[in-house]
């Protein structure tokens, strides 16, 4: 994670918590009842494989609304790369609400380090170069402003966060404009937010420079066809950015970056995830 | 999916879709208001690799929250297996409405189709032997309820919805009530419902079937301690279930299911999203 | 209640208190602004009859709701057995959140502790027989989770929780299926939860002990043909349980468990409720 | 239920059942997935008692949730009184919402009938007297608006609704006013609601019906005081109304009345639940 | 405000500070990002104009939700008449959180403190005379209660709060009880609650006196008007109030009061919102 | 409203609409209960001023929650300029839904279409210069959304929607990052959205330019330093916008325009709220 600090949550953390919480607990953990009530335990979570560690303000938000008794120190700051087999963070409290919150505060972390890991290995890749890495609106359903927040832990950056702080227009909206240059002003017209058009050819490329959006997407090109579209905006000396979307991996993104487009958006960082391999170990004689 | 009908989607399915929703169209989508109000689309929905299709509800819930107007006509029924290129539906009505409801519909059923093909590729593995697959509460915070339904959809059989329609007995519980006989006891003192516990090797097994719960959990055994475990349990005639659990692989998991344990329960099948690749067309002239 | 410790109450419970404190206080307590912001109060729960206590985290919750500085200090344990004129807690904090909260909380307890000490009553009336009280779901709508928690304090054991942890197949789904086997193999064929079945004569009961479902819910049947139907399954020697349900009173409840039926699930514990009589008696001086 | 019209339902009316079929079908009913999905059912709901007929917009609203294909067709109407045996209404649609709604709406019907029918006795009880009779703040935790509309329609009238929209001036507060006199004066200084005060004996009567509250409470007064204090009332010729509170059963609220007190306030409409016992029958070959 | 006492927030107020804070904070604060998680900052809130001060339960909730580690320490009392350039309060803190809750902290101080400083000025419009200010139902959506609450706090008094703790009876209510007396007598019939009448004319007066309903709307009567209608009033020797409603200004208001009628309504205390000026100033050096 | 299209309202709309039929209806319209259930009604909407019309979906949805048999039909459209006495819509359905909405539908359509107003009214003092009005983060608690919508309406544009979707540096963050160019640069670094930077003379703002942020903002600029601002940017020859901010009025906004800043961010617009005078005038005979 860069250094200019930590990002900051979204605002409905604690939602997502209480109904993360609502779904594993329902009528009442029926397993933590068979501890007495008083038993103090203290555990340590600990990585079974390397990862960015990420979802700590999640975990701390499971425990805090199951007891105002339970502690957990981290060991790993927020956006740090872990090895396997490293301890995380400790907790401490009533036995009882540490083992029914274990879960929930676990699916939590173990499934925002895989953003921030998968965001990080892109951002890896094509670092030295003056790329960002972007993510997309393909995200896990209620999850979307945790994964937005585990791509800057990761050190990409948020694409929009959602149809209403961009205007992205596409194919059906050109139609419906009757043209690049109109779909464009009738956007600025209407707006005042980033405006940003999809391309799909140089034909395109070259109506939609003249418009002057904020951004084009180059859909699809090929990286010789993605090189001409660089130089064609670079010549136009307009501050027009260029975002590379489509088909995009891990062994492909240094080319594409190489370009020098300004952009490149992945939705795998945020459609898929792989888990993060986590387990609380608690102390012998809790 | 088995013949027996369909499964039945989740009491917070409207919920799940309004959290969407929200979450992607806030405070307005600023591209659809360039297209007319009055613009009527139609389009596709096609796959772009082989699935399990899962989530029909939830695609529906999405435009029924957004317009009266807009219809969707599957022409795939869910659960069912089909290839890449196929048209999984059609969706007419406003323009408006089906390119605000587009990306959310999608994300669902990209995630929930996910879920219900790799529970069925782990059905698929263990297809004529009587062993049951499993699922886990290591899901996706928020979707436990949505991703438990796809693996249903999937063939795959739900373990505990969460921590309270079942008892699953750890070393933790075990050591609070002295003796894998205490714990169960007082499991069945104070529940009725099921009962498992979780053994580490052939001295707890014995224990744990002497105090007869209603399933025991093979944790990490090996596919030879597995056999002796299965051999053990039909010699004390029984009606104990075994369920194998840890590190389970597609590669791994036939040879398991052939040891004789009853079921098998697999995290990666919820923990891990691999979205199904699918793409929403419009008809030209729209 | 049972030594083996206090049951742990359903993730609801701070909605819950939520929602009932909105729904009292709603745009403000007209009469607690007639009492100076900085008064101190001390008062005393009173039973003015004899009951089994439940409900304190509720009660809890509806004054760390209102006011971080209301302290509870309960006299009586939660499940304990208590007279009339008995002092059950001590609440001590600001006059106006106590005056606020006071109805709240207690209608919280005198429900809870209804439903509680309904259960015990049926408890008891079998104690030294193996059969067991179940509650149903005759529930009192939106109060589901806590009344299925105060029958488990009462020391009952919950039926299913609702239609989501168990399969119990009525006429209806045996007609759907063919016949009570089809029905059961269906259920166990789609689902992995405890499949019970109603029968309504020893010809239904003898086809279902043939299916082997896990519990057979016995329908208003008489003594006699309750004594039968032990006889049979005991003979048919499987695990598969036998419950008595329909028009069970305090009165008939010892006679039907005498049969050696396994369960026995009453309606009344949580449809009915009368609530228990208590007081708040605040200190003189306040 | 008076002529003048039926009540109207309170605002969190589809709320209350929300929640209510969110704890019952939870994560999805597995029975209902038995039958299916094409099957179309009818049927009947039946009473085994006598009783006052109340909660059909949350019956109704039950189905409407669930399928927009039920519909519910009502023989009798809201409030009117039936015997055992009676048809209330009949239940057309597919078969699985019938079954997976079963039970939410019965559980509305059979609860809010029981309100009413036991505030129907009270108002009978006192017919043809002037005295009205009026529910209390003791409800069931989330239910008090739908047992509120419920004592409306057994033909009783609301007291308060909660603190917010009627001062209930009791010992605590005339202490902190310094009198009877003062503690009136600061609750007509700072609101515009209706003003009551507890009074214990003569002499506080005497005193509260020099500063004209609203209404006085006499709390616990025998037969003999209440006729005193109807008469000392009336010769004060103001318009204070007053109300008889306490130990209300009955077998004693005629002789209350008889008092010429202008209402009697009872708390075991609201506070006990006596479930009406109702059964929905499907018709056969469904 | 007058002495009894400060008026007591509403049940909803922090879930309306919540919504706030989720409809500013969104996907998470990207300008306090920059700022380092460590650092601590004072501030103080100044009023550029003068006011009444109104909104310090809302104010304080904004902090404790993003921060147990903020103080607010108020230097003027809730309700206090301020000039412009007062010290309102100082927060003191982790200056992210300060500078995230600021701008939703204000914005309630502001909006409450327009409404209390709205009311006060009609309240000091009319002082000396028995006349007391009431609000209406002409509210902003969504913060009914908490404008209540303001005008409480100005020294105003609440008319009906919503349509469920008055009657108010107009022209289609009397249309479809074929009379005034009619309606009335309805009212009386089905509801305890205060029960008000609109009349239009002295004809319409008379006939709402004979029906003696607690308090009766004089809809835009002239002084004139107003004056006869108080005569007729008193000479009815009831309790029935006379309520002034209509077209009433702050240059009007005194002479209405001056006619003797018991309240006047105000529209625009609620509904149009002044908002004060206020900025929070951060100490240098933070 | 521009002819590019009606804007699309936030994905709160029915929440909104929710809530505050929630809190105007309570536990039930005890008014509307005196008209027949079966009465039909007929009512128009007439303004009592000019305005622009705004919240036509809220209007709507307030209906449609209360009942499916209402029908509006708008008579003019949203953003249009009505004046005085203009029938706006026709309300026709059930009386008794009809009078329970009125007050709701009439309030949000009356701070609606006052935000809407306000704003065009600042549009149309610029109309002619290249200037764009926006609006701020100084808003109504619970309605940004909704006023944000009308902003637009009224044909301003939308400054930033929260603390999520733009950064905006100010003394503070500046101080934290050492200089003006160091906190653009980490703005830059950490984020993809929008950077704007506030300044506060000509040295700031040349500091700015330099770091090359999205927009500057003139805070409290004399008119001779905003010319002199918009001549120092142009020469630099950068696509930075200027924004002035602060004090600005009616009055004053077309000299401002004057000067050549690209925005001119106007508070007033939505923290004061001048509710338009609006009324439902039912057809006699209903």
């Amino acid at each position: 994670m860069p250094e200019a600090g930590r990002p900051t949550p979204p605002a409905d953390l604690l939602e997502q918590v209480r109904r993360a919480l609502a779904e594993d607990v329902g009528t009442g953990d029926v397993t933590a009842a068979l501890v007495p009530a008083d038993t103090i335990a203290n555990a340590t979570v600990i990585t079974r494989e390397a990862a960015i560690v990420c979802g700590q303000p999640w975990f701390d938000a499971v425990f805090t609304q199951l007891s105002a008794a339970v502690r957990v120190h981290w060991l790993e700051e927020e956006g740090a790369r872990v090895d396997s087999s490293v301890s995380l963070c400790r907790v401490t409290g009533p036995a009882r609400a540490i083992l029914t919150g274990e879960r929930t505060a676990l699916n939590f972390l173990q499934t925002l380090s895989a953003t921030a890991t998968a965001a990080r290995r892109y951002v890896e890749a094509v670092a030295g170069t003056s790329c960002r890495i972007l993510d997309t609106r393909k995200t896990i359903p209620g999850l979307r402003s945790a994964q937005k927040y585990a791509t800057r832990v990761g050190g990409a950056s948020n694409h929009r966060m959602g149809l209403y702080d961009a205007v992205l227009i596409k194919e059906n909206h050109i139609a419906a404009a009757g043209s690049i240059a109109g779909a464009i002003a009738r956007a600025r017209a209407t707006t005042n937010v980033r405006v940003e058009i999809e391309v799909e050819n140089a034909a395109e490329l070259r109506a939609a420079l003249a418009a002057r959006p904020d951004v084009i997407m180059l859909d699809e090109f090929s990286l010789e066809d993605m090189r001409a579209a660089v130089a064609l905006t670079r010549a136009a000396t307009t501050d027009v950015k260029l975002e590379a979307s489509g088909g995009v991996s891990l062994e492909s993104v240094r080319a594409i970056a190489a370009t020098g487009v300004d952009y490149i958006s992945i939705g795998s960082i945020t459609k898929h995830v792989r888990a993060i391999d986590l387990s609380m170990r608690f102390d012998p004689g809790n």
